[in-house]
């Protein structure tokens, strides 16, 4: 039976790292315990190999026994410009992009999904962690909240936005890719002329997919081509 | 605003569709009245439009205006041989594989996902007919209980089952096809010597995905070659 890696996540102070309560759980949810030695990553590339010297209530401490930089040998950029609409729809989105190798995540404030997920930062770097422990990824992607009017300064050589009046995918793809996907309620006509006078429109197929859906197809086409999984 | 379409779930009696619980619910949702005219399947490929006759507490009724076959175009077949393994896993999957035009899904059961779901035939079908109603789908996907060793009997020509040991994946498929995903615990040494002495082992990449994932990128890979999305 395939075991899969527990990988945990700490912050680095000196020659130890520090657990938040979230981590001290996910200890006692796989019965670590003091002087066991763990893997962790803090997310920004580097690998650790611990041992734990205190499992508290709220807080646990490990020393760092081994520490490397895990090299992002990826030589392109995968970004998503995910609309701020639902919240369990844009999780799961959250916890996917992590999955496919995304580098940045754009939450998108457009026309027809004006929510505000400022306040969620920490529930939104939650999902990222977690996702990015299970699939063992020591870079975590960056999130940023910006408005549709602020896209172009975020774009990459190949941007494309999903549309049902697009090409077809591209067949070959070498550069770094963006992927602008609407909310359910689409972009409105203003937004539309925008993106169509600035990037590429994309469609999937000819049928219905739900947003997160489609974005999903979209990330995992560009992932397999960008060698991102 | 892009309005999507409410598709409801009805059997067909004679001259009329009756609705049950969860589909009058449905209607009392998105504010249906008695006489209102509603876009209907049975999910085997009929539309119908039809007037609401009656809504009751359990059951609704509507007389059949219209009906009209919608020819299943598509010349291929997707399979999608899913594990027997965590349900909101295997939920999450099979509403996936719905948007995506997966037409069999075969939940199978593995040495390492040996769960049985039949007692949840009902809780399946529930989550087929919502995702089919979202994306406009009037041909349901089949849906069999398996045993792993009865694989061979509803494999189609190409068959892949997921493997870190794989080859890259085929650039190039008109014809049938079918995705073997094993659950997070991989196969057991004896299914995976079946499955490479009669399938083509296949690799996504060489990173971590969740099952659910892997099946997902690998079904919407081949969902894009073969226009069922």
């Amino acid at each position: 039976m395939i075991k899969l890696p527990n990988l945990f996540f700490g912050i680095k102070e000196d020659k130890y790292l520090i657990f938040d309560e979230h981590e001290t759980v996910h200890f006692k949810t796989v019965r670590k315990k003091e002087s066991d030695i763990i893997e962790c990553t803090d997310g920004k590339g580097y690998y650790y190999k611990v041992k734990i010297t205190q499992i508290g209530k709220k807080k646990s401490f490990g020393e760092i026994l081994e520490s490397k930089y895990i090299e992002n040998n990826e030589k392109t950029i995968l970004n998503l410009f995910a609309p701020a609409s639902r919240w369990e729809r844009l999780r799961w989105l959250i916890e996917k992009s992590v999955e496919l190798g995304v580098d940045n995540i754009y939450i998108t404030k457009t026309a027809f999904s004006n929510r505000d997920y400022k306040d969620k930062v920490e529930k939104i770097n939650m999902v990222i962690r977690d996702s990015a422990k299970q699939c063992v990824r020591f870079h975590f992607p960056n999130v940023d909240f910006i408005n549709f009017k602020n896209i172009q300064n975020y774009a990459t050589k190949n941007t494309y936005f999903l549309d049902f009046n697009g090409q077809k995918l591209p067949a070959n793809i070498a550069s770094d890719v963006s992927i602008i996907v609407g909310p359910e309620g689409g972009f409105s006509k203003e937004e539309l002329d925008f993106l169509s006078s600035n990037f590429n429109a994309i469609r999937l197929g000819n049928k219905i997919l739900r947003f997160e859906t489609a974005a999903f197809v979209a990330l995992s086409y560009f992932a397999i081509a960008l060698n991102k999984i």
